[in-house]
């Protein structure tokens, strides 16, 4: 299984453009994405589309959306027939929604899983990469009946993770909401994963890349963990 | 039916100290409350009733707390016996599983609108008082087994709503999170709620206290409205 697994998409340096080198490596001479757009909500899914074009190409990569093909059974096929996935980042319940509906969870994990395809997701396609999306940050806008997601990996991952206090806000911090879920989940493990940084699945051997440390929570335990080779806590 | 939802618990003053007034105001020489701290997770429910307890002593309101009886069927009695009943906050998604699970939605809901309860929530007791709580901060660390709530209201609440845009997040704003509500439910109004307000429901009546500007989002729409009389957009 070959996963690549960002924080975030947008970059001072352009759309994904942060992350050539590591979509290059992951997709390894592949020319043609199945690209999942249903996490785009304000972005309608054909200028989403045109964006991931766009990002992708200089990596040689072009990008099929699977949003065109209107009937389930034709994404099914695609899906079995892709030896690259791109699961963009939006809002993750709409996401995880719309793949349910369309009876395409099973298809995606199947096709990584055996290897067939190579995965790549960002953001909310990070997520989606979890045994759930009990770690998103995102506003529960849809319902995606169950929370359960693809389980590609066996920890959580917490995307766009940033441990600051805003001013004046009186909510949880994203440590305090973390915590929680560490609190009824105490045998998960979730990888606080910053902005800029990726995770990197080869079977059994997960890195990760990017110029910040991470937090790794688990329990009641919190620790800073370097990019580089990965090992679960606990 | 009468309604107080606050957007935050907490105050330089001390828990719940800036809703002192409004909450005498609601209760209205009422004095025991029926406390629900189901939204608890990190904050035990023993640890949660004793907090809410001193914090409602100075207002002469006593607290009961749902959790101790363990029986869903005594529960049910207690809510139905009440004439006050006060949601905490916390995590949204916990407190709504666990009212589902325990049967305890209708038996709220039935309670408030008949007007034989009077109905105080903060944050998640707030979320909850709306239609669904898709317009949750909420981290989604336990399944609801859906979005559904109690619906006291017809339009949404965003709790410890503000604007801002963190330094060096490159997730949603909290404004982007409301518009992809809006994108997927125009026809539904969100009203985002500032730290320290308030919103009180008086039958048809509703109206805003606290010092700042809200702010109301509806389909594309978007209007600051200052405390005061309320009346829904578009």
């Amino acid at each position: 299984m070959e996963l690549l697994l960002l924080s975030n998409s947008s970059s001072d340096a352009g759309y994904l453009v942060h992350a050539h080198a590591a979509i290059s490596e992951l997709a390894a001479g592949r020319k043609t994405a199945c690209f999942i757009p249903f996490a785009g909500v304000t972005r309608d899914w054909d200028t989403y589309e045109t964006l991931v074009r766009d990002a992708l190409a200089p990596v040689g990569i072009d990008v099929q959306s699977l949003h065109r093909l209107a009937e389930p059974a034709a994404a099914v096929r695609a899906i079995e027939a892709a030896d690259l996935i791109v699961v963009g980042g939006g809002n993750t319940f709409r996401l995880l929604q719309c793949l349910r509906e369309r009876g395409l969870l099973a298809p995606i994990a199947r096709q990584v899983r055996s290897g067939a395809a190579r995965y790549i997701g960002w953001s909310a396609g990070t997520n989606l990469a979890c045994p759930t999306i009990c770690t998103t940050n995102d506003m529960p806008v849809a319902d995606p009946g169950g929370l359960d997601a693809l389980a590609l990996v066996t920890f959580q991952i917490n995307p766009h993770y940033l441990s600051v206090v805003v001013p004046g806000f009186r909510g949880e911090t994203r440590d305090q909401r973390l915590a929680e879920f560490t609190t009824l989940k105490p045998e998960v493990p979730v990888l606080g994963l910053p902005e800029g940084n990726w995770v990197r699945v080869s079977d059994q051997r997960i890195e990760m890349g990017g110029a910040h440390p991470a937090r790794w929570f688990r329990g009641p335990d919190i620790a800073d963990v370097q990019p580089g080779a990965l090992s679960l806590p606990g």
